[in-house]
């Protein structure tokens, strides 16, 4: 799995931003998605406490972080440049969706050991410029309620490193599966045993079973039964049918 | 494209939260995806200042936001309800990531036009707790690095949003959901009874319940219980309950 690599060449650029607590928050939602490489163009004020009460405990990647003066500089290197936009612009290359323009640099990334990539943001106000946005090679948008487009830029950053994560973790190593499944026959001795109880305490009438075992069996078909929740069970059934010591 | 008024039946519940600019930001991170419903479990401090101004422009979704003393309330009239987790719990129902999560929680809604859910996020330092993940019927994780998963609230609620949003808007539609689920409430109802029954009988001891219940319920959350199997469960409990006469 070449992803943990893959994350570490692409970087962050935050162009002009003007509250340092969205730096840390930036810092922080790159951290906890596998980025390191955060590179502010012009800030307007950083280092600051602020940013670094909002990175939390990614101030290693504030410390870390490359200032420039503009995005030119922030892009040496980069063999590809995605810009982050709030709204479509007339004369930009065509838009994708966050979750495409993800999937696209991964695999173009993964074309080249040594490729290295930028995700751009702008800043909080007015967004990414048309000059800056022109830099890009790809605009992304990220789908917002028609309504209230305002996300936050931590939260942009945010989405957007959690859709480069798991478009260079695909495919998606499902969660292992925690489950430990009762053979067949366990569960079969369950539904005898609770067919028997039922029948003894008068709740089955065997004369008229109407659907009773069939629902029960329907619903423990979809649970997916458990060896040792086998045994809670019958435990708790051989407990009920037990005669009461009076 | 029945996505809006699906995305207005899932609240966003916030147990414990211990700073109210979290508040602030998770509203404004609900509002860009569309959501509006947002309940408060005995938060340390609000309104306050702070929510409001992280809200930006989402101050309509603080003001309309309910507050409520225990999860338990906040959970009644839903029949889903996802708990946001950093980690595994050993009993727990089986964890999903989040866009699993995300596409099962949206297709269940879209089989009943009045099913509610919530989604509920526990406390900055501590997450939810056992009990509390307890009350939900599916735990989720956010894939995060290995090595820092410290996720800010208001970017686990803006990246759970954004997961719903994507999934209610997906063209494809799920195979129809042929359950009909019960309500939180009925589900308590039905636990509170087995666990009297169990205690009853013998087989639960009060002063050594060890895990029994969190078992019991790890088991019915994976199943999702339908109103009318409440009702034959119940009635097999109050049958076994009742003296026998001899």
């Amino acid at each position: 799995m070449n992803s943990p690599s893959l994350l570490g060449r692409i970087r962050v650029v935050l162009s002009r931003p003007s509250h340092p607590g969205n730096i840390g928050a930036a810092a922080r939602a790159m951290k906890t998605m596998g980025f390191s490489r955060l590179v502010l163009v012009d800030p307007k004020l950083f280092p600051h406490a602020e940013a670094d009460a909002r990175a939390s405990g990614a101030t290693d990647v504030l410390a870390q972080a490359t200032v420039v003066g503009t995005l030119q500089e922030a892009l040496v290197g980069t063999v590809l440049a995605v810009g982050m936009s709030a709204r479509r612009r007339d004369l930009s290359a065509p838009f994708r969706w966050a979750r495409e323009g993800a999937a696209e640099l991964v695999a173009e990334m993964q074309a080249g050991e040594d490729f290295e990539a930028a995700i751009v943001f702008g800043n909080e106000t007015s967004g990414l410029s048309n000059e800056d946005l022109a830099l890009c090679h790809m605009p992304l948008m990220i789908p917002t309620d028609a309504s209230y487009s305002s996300l936050n830029l931590g939260s942009a950053v945010q989405l957007m490193c959690y859709e480069l994560r798991l478009a260079a973790l695909a495919p998606a190593q499902a969660p292992t599966c925690e489950l430990d499944p009762a053979a067949f026959e366990n569960i079969e001795g369950f539904y005898a045993h609770l067919e028997r109880v039922a029948t003894a305490s008068g709740f089955l009438d065997p004369a008229q079973p109407k659907q009773l075992m069939a629902r029960i069996r329907r619903l423990f078909a979809r649970t997916r039964l458990e060896s040792d929740e086998i045994s809670i069970l019958r435990g708790l059934l051989s407990t009920v049918e037990r005669p009461k010591i009076r």
